[in-house]
């Protein structure tokens, strides 16, 4: 079988399931995803024994260490993705539900029912625990999905996707609902994106070269997770001891995630305060700091930032500072460079917290909260399949809601148009 | 200036101009709208006298005179485009609508706010109305808009343009809101599907070669617009005096647009029935049959339908028809044959009603009600940029809100993540 013959075969399995995968009861679903969380646990022998092939293949490759640490599974990590099966068990089915219905002056009545998007694609790289998480949250919101994960991962996924077909099965869940691509073909990708008469959403997982591979050789609609340059403003009116906790939560409780801060901006009037009370924890946590002229000026010990870093996500302990005049320049700094996806105010004036809200027009944007909590579990949505930053169908952190769409439905007695 | 060089500007005029049109006040938009439909009708002569241009080069190039139809613009027809500007400036404004707000454990209040896509594209062929229906609600919805319309209307277009741009200025709207392509080279479409990074979304209005050609060229997220291949079943329990009406209606009230019926599924135990009493005023009003095995055998004249018929679009007084042995071989059918459009029953019974709106995924779903009804203005709308039949985003009739996205905004009082 060519490779463009297997991933033909599985998107018209796909196509041809989603039906029944749509109108499944929440009750066969949830027992199906509890069944899964189960198997995973009891199979986890099994399960790192694929995953140590990975990891000496991996290591054989000189593979990053960082990489072999992301491929590594453990109990505590098979455990986690278990329990994530058993939170999206616990979550409302969001398929059927109805979110509004109006009447018509000639008696219809109209409304808007969510139903799946159909057939989901997610392409990623080397997180073994993607298979689970994306299997579950399409599964779960009705969705057939196809899964093309990493080659260097390649053994733990088809480990674990043939423990959650078996469970699928057991429960009766259609053949079909959750398939993976087996070869590791490079090819397989591109074929995967032409197939858009069987796959109505691509959404890539991984780091930016990826998604911009698939965004620009895709047929299908793409959701797109790009770079966090997240921002920070700390206005003149600010609390400065709240200012600080978050200005430091935001760099340094994670640095390596999309939602931490790269850019802190700081209003002139404050600034030779609190540059100087955060520069103290900002060293001490290791957090190396590139700031503009007057940064530079307050901060003697402090490099200086180039152009590029204003549009750098440094996913690590760097910073650059800017001092702004006031929040005009703020807004204009964080469009300019900013990448859609998070932005902070501290303040403690009213009309400035509300003009940020408003003209500030990223996926996340936060009064007094650090930019960490861009986060679909912190927003509430029970789970999350990525953090979206294109504005078409689904904007920010993305839960079970968007992986649906809404259909019209009419409710009427004999209708007909004039 | 290449074509490239005038794309580029345009693009990134918009891009630039986009923030400002996104903070515009609904009083300053609504005013604009009101201007440019004043403006409209004062210029009428003006707007003829390109328009003539436009019909003869069109009668030169021996257009079919269905597409001079298309293109002609009367006093008549400019009125009617002015009261849609009217109407849209009364709609209420989906910008900075909350449409939900809820409370964390940790007391962020976290909540979801529309806001606009951004930048539109709409690509479109000689219908010069699009051109005032598309710029109106694109403005409302706080968008810039890049308007690409067919070579043949472009002398049309540009005095259309130039009335709203000039309504636009006397308002204080910001220079780039609205924005026309002026060249007619080809290859503008394909610089334009290029511009990803100024441009947030493309929208084709046309025929269905327009709308493949784009999305298979686009880099830009396209919605989608393809053909409506749409169902009416009369279920056993119909009423059939309700059902005569409903398909009657579905297929001749105005049979060249996508709503209308192109093929009527009917059970059958009431075929014989309720085909010969269709028989009569179908043929009365001009309607060809095109009968499966069954219906030819009731209607001894109706010729028999090929495989092709069932997923064709005919938008003309052509009908295919299909005797079925229940429901499920109904939506069985829809689901194989259907584009995802439009589909009604018609059925007394309660739960054949219930399960057609849960089981059949196409954008509209009706019982007891004329597929015509799918349509923004029908269903409460207010207005209507297309109708999608990409589940992505949108499905079915967009309107005003389907022109926006949604933010997160979150109040907090000092929280960070532990």
């Amino acid at each position: 079988m060519t490779v463009r013959e297997e991933l033909l075969r599985i998107a018209k399995t796909a196509r041809e399931t989603s039906l029944k995968i749509a109108n499944l009861s929440t009750d066969i679903k949830n027992k199906a995803l509890l069944r899964m969380a189960d198997a995973l646990e009891k199979h986890s022998t099994h399960i790192k024994q694929a995953n140590a092939k990975d990891i000496e293949k991996g290591r054989e490759k000189k593979l990053s260490s960082a990489m072999i640490d992301r491929l590594t599974l453990t109990d505590r990590t098979i455990k986690n993705m278990a329990d994530g099966l058993r939170e999206v068990a616990g979550l409302p089915d969001p398929v059927g539900e109805v979110t509004r219905m109006w009447r018509r002056p000639n008696g219809l009545w109209v409304g808007r029912m969510r139903i799946p998007i159909g057939v989901i694609g997610i392409i990623y790289e080397s997180r073994p625990n993607v298979t689970v998480d994306a299997g579950g949250l399409c599964l779960k919101s009705g969705n057939c999905v196809i899964l093309r994960g990493g080659s260097e991962a390649i053994n733990s996924n088809i480990s674990i996707m043939e423990i959650m077909v078996d469970a699928c099965r057991k429960e009766g869940v259609p053949e079909g609902a959750i398939q993976i691509v087996r070869t590791t073909d490079r090819s397989a990708v591109l074929e995967l994106l032409s197939l858009e008469d069987f796959i109505d959403l691509i959404i890539p997982r991984g780091g930016e070269g990826l998604i911009r591979f698939v965004a620009e050789n895709s047929r299908i609609p793409v959701i797109k997770h790009y770079k966090g340059v997240c921002h920070v403003f700390v206005d003149e009116s600010a609390d400065l001891d709240m200012a600080e906790e978050i200005a430091f939560n935001a760099k340094v409780q994670r640095p390596g995630v999309c939602n931490a801060m790269e850019t802190l901006l700081v209003h002139r009037a404050v600034a030779e305060e609190f540059l100087q009370r955060m520069y103290r924890r900002y060293r001490d946590a290791g957090v190396e700091i590139r700031g503009c002229k007057e940064t530079v000026s307050i901060l003697k010990e402090v490099k200086g930032a180039s152009e590029e870093d204003w549009s750098e996500e440094y996913l690590d302990l760097i910073l650059s500072v800017k001092v702004v005049g006031d929040i005009d320049e703020a807004i204009h700094h964080i469009s300019r460079y900013g990448s859609l996806h998070t932005e902070a105010i501290v303040t403690g004036d009213y009309r400035n917290a509300q003009r940020f809200i408003k003209e500030v027009n990223s996926s996340t944007v936060l009064v007094n909260a650090s930019t960490r909590f861009s986060d679909g579990f912190q927003l509430g949505l029970g789970a999350e399949i990525g953090i979206s930053t294109t504005k078409i169908h689904a904007f920010g952190p993305m839960g079970l809601e968007e992986l649906t769409t809404q259909k019209f439905i009419v409710y009427g007695d004999g209708q007909i148009r004039e």
